[in-house]
């Protein structure tokens, strides 16, 4: 099919109101399962709660796991609210367990207690042994269901071994290799082997110098080794170097789309919670105690001017320069901010020292500094504004956006060092420093030199 | 191996810089083949440019090719300027078609034709069919070098068929299907290949639901849908359904990042091509022009505080809390702006309409400007600050905030209505917005109640 994915869907939608209407629901499913699971989702997500409810209690088992394992977490905690207990039982039984893990992380412990009793014993177990792993490490996204073969194994006896377990296996494109202690030993491609001489062991054909990572490896750093190594599925082991599962491409796509998300609302001061579609009291309650810090840093930057309030009084053409003076410094470090976080994210950071990589932000900031100060002093001086305020104008912005290029680049390495998340320094920061020094340097220099300005 | 490279690729850095001093290349060389390919290429790229070139030359090609593969576009670029033109060609003979387009795209012109015209002529013919393509869209990123199966092969026939030919091919884990025009008819994935009866026809056990796109489909559409499917592998078709080429997903996990990297960029003021490794001189010569623009927006703010400069004379406390109202609405626009241009990225305003989403912010920002504007004015008339001056800074704040949520949401729907980037109205239109706003109602009403207040 071509992909015009949203425009049909959307078509899609309203026919399926329209049947739903007329209280055709068997239409529905039927058309639903004409569509990739995918697809299906969408259109069911976006019907309102009690077609949902009906939709799920007529559609058949593996169809609507297809379909609600495509859901996002949000949509699954809002479906499994709708339905009773028996039903999602049997719909998570057919789900991959890394993702039944998943969701039943997200529901109150009482539902997910009472959900897991009511499936059956072996995929519960399993789904449990995923949960005592954090969320966003290899365990948290690893899936127990792979193939792993002998490595005394030949070619032949592997292939019919895949051609019998396949189905059940999550993915098989690369196969891992495990000793009779079940200690990993090796990986081979699918491809390598089929195209491998049938009776040629395993052993013989397989890389041992396997990539790996342990049970408790960070999710990004999870990301980070599969993009680099561009690998479909990596092996995860505990420290006895037992083979637990696999973590598949797919799963780490979402990871690296994820993670970026949370880059980019730490960098812009919303939580990663937060979406377009979030109901308005919901983005309220999580925006105003952001805000109500924020509101203390920006009293903060205005204690400065208070204290400078007589010379404002006296001159108060100043209080028209101060918030450029302060704003270009913002803007330097924000810029600098997301220069340094996603070199951090990126791995720039490698070989290079944190020290040399600051002062050369310093550096930018005092160049950019001082050529847009001295633009900004000639507008000044043009508009016949006096020419010992232009000089302390060319002076404020070349010393704060100095302070702009070492806050922005020196928050985030510093929080790196501590092993923090270098986007919690996020933007408000490092506008609270260049305000507050903005402010201190403009008025500053304007008071010790108020005799030359009046 | 256990995954500790940044800490063991700096300690075999200094043994390569060390066995290089004497002169010993061959054992550098024969260290780094027993590295992984983007291994090798980390410690060869932190290495002088001397001994780049000297590790180059003495290095067989096919190690070499596959270590160059692996470095990033701006690493490439410099050891083509090191090396002999038919060196080069060699090595790129040796890569992957789609990469080779990119690499050569990079280079002038005339670089570009010289090593072309040096590559044996089938290579070159496949490398220049690509660069018709431009470098962001499904063309520019899908490999021509796949294998295809005719509709009419049994599954024995395409797995020998693959056993001669996959050594080639960049991944066959998902198989196309074409009938004799080449025309894409379906798909069938090795798994599903291998598990087949070894006499049914592709024809019986394909998918003919294939999912493709066009040739000039947008990058970020193209990860949007892979990852949406999860599929390994997309097909590439020309306006007239001919097969031209897939895209793998390691392809679309740097897509995603570069994306991401872009959105984050650009929200961030500063352009995609700054890393936190340039040149100083570099980022200077980059955000100076935008800086410029920063100052006129600054300047633009500063003339409204200018034109209420009577008012900051007569009352200079107003100066103490403009800053407040103009930063408070700045942090509300730039959380608006975040949330909104990841939303469209990520597809949530797929079924919403955009007018319903500006108006839920516009609605958030005024039910936060009143909240942290009550905040804002009780604190100010704890500090005996006179009681009206709390309430223009209250009204001022709700009103701000409302246009923050209006200029947030606003400008990057009203872009991608136009069809353009929605990241493009960055943080700093945003915040000109709420500064002309925040100084405009909070003076203005200051200005109108000024008998009230002194």
């Amino acid at each position: 099919m071509r992909h015009n994915m949203q425009d049909r869907n959307k078509i899609l939608l309203v026919a399926a109101e329209n049947l739903l209407k007329k209280d055709e629901i068997e239409k529905v499913i039927a058309l639903l399962d004409k569509l990739h699971p995918a697809d299906a989702a969408d259109i069911v997500s976006a019907l309102p709660e009690d077609y949902q409810k009906r939709i799920f209690e007529s559609w058949d088992i593996p169809h609507a796991a297809d379909a609600f394992q495509e859901m996002d977490e949000r949509e699954q905690v809002d479906i499994v609210d709708l339905l009773s207990t028996p039903l999602i039982s049997d719909i998570l039984e057919e789900m991959a367990a890394d993702d039944v893990a998943d969701l039943l992380g997200e529901l109150d412990k009482r539902d997910a207690e009472r959900i897991l009793a009511s499936m059956n014993r072996e995929d519960a177990k399993e789904v449990l042994s995923l949960m005592q792993h954090k969320e966003d490490t290899a365990g948290g996204i690893m899936t127990p269901e792979f193939v792993a073969l002998r490595k005394d194994m030949t070619a032949q006896e592997s292939i019919e071994l895949l051609r019998e377990k396949a189905p059940s296996a999550e993915t098989i494109y690369y196969v891992f290799i495990v000793n009779r202690e079940n200690q990993l030993v090796g990986v081979i491609s699918l491809r390598d082997l089929i195209i491998a001489k049938p009776d040629q062991r395993i052993e013989e054909i397989m890389n041992p110098d396997v990539i790996y990572v342990d049970v408790d490896t960070d999710q990004e750093e999870v990301a980070r080794i599969m993009s680099r190594y561009d690998l479909l599925a990596l092996p995860v082991v505990d420290h006895e170097h037992h083979l637990l599962g696999i973590v598949t491409i797919d799963d780490v796509v979402d990871v690296i789309e994820e993670e970026a998300s949370e880059d980019i609302y730490r960098l812009g001061g919303v939580t990663r919670e937060e979406r377009l579609d979030s109901p308005a009291i919901e983005s309220i309650r999580n925006r105003l105690p952001w805000m109500a810090f924020n509101l203390a840093t920006a009293f903060l930057a205005s204690s400065v001017v208070y204290l400078f309030q007589g010379s404002i009084a006296k001159l108060a053409i100043l209080a028209v320069f101060m918030p450029i003076v302060a704003g270009m410094g913002g803007n330097m470090g924000t810029q600098t901010l997301t220069v340094t976080t996603r070199g951090i994210a990126l791995g720039q950071l490698e070989f290079k020292e944190g020290i040399r990589v600051i002062a050369r932000q310093v550096g930018i900031g005092i160049a950019i500094g001082a050529s847009t100060g001295l633009l900004a002093s000639l507008v000044a001086y043009f508009t016949g504004v006096n020419p010992y305020l232009g000089l302390v104008l060319f002076l404020a912005m070349t010393i704060n956006m100095g302070v702009a290029g070492l806050a922005g680049a020196g928050i985030p390495i510093a929080l790196r060092l501590l092993n923090q998340d270098p986007a919690l320094g996020s933007g408000v920061i490092v506008t609270t420093f260049t305000d507050v020094f903005g402010f201190l340097t403009f008025l500053g220099l304007a008071t010790l030199m108020i005799r030359l300005l009046i």
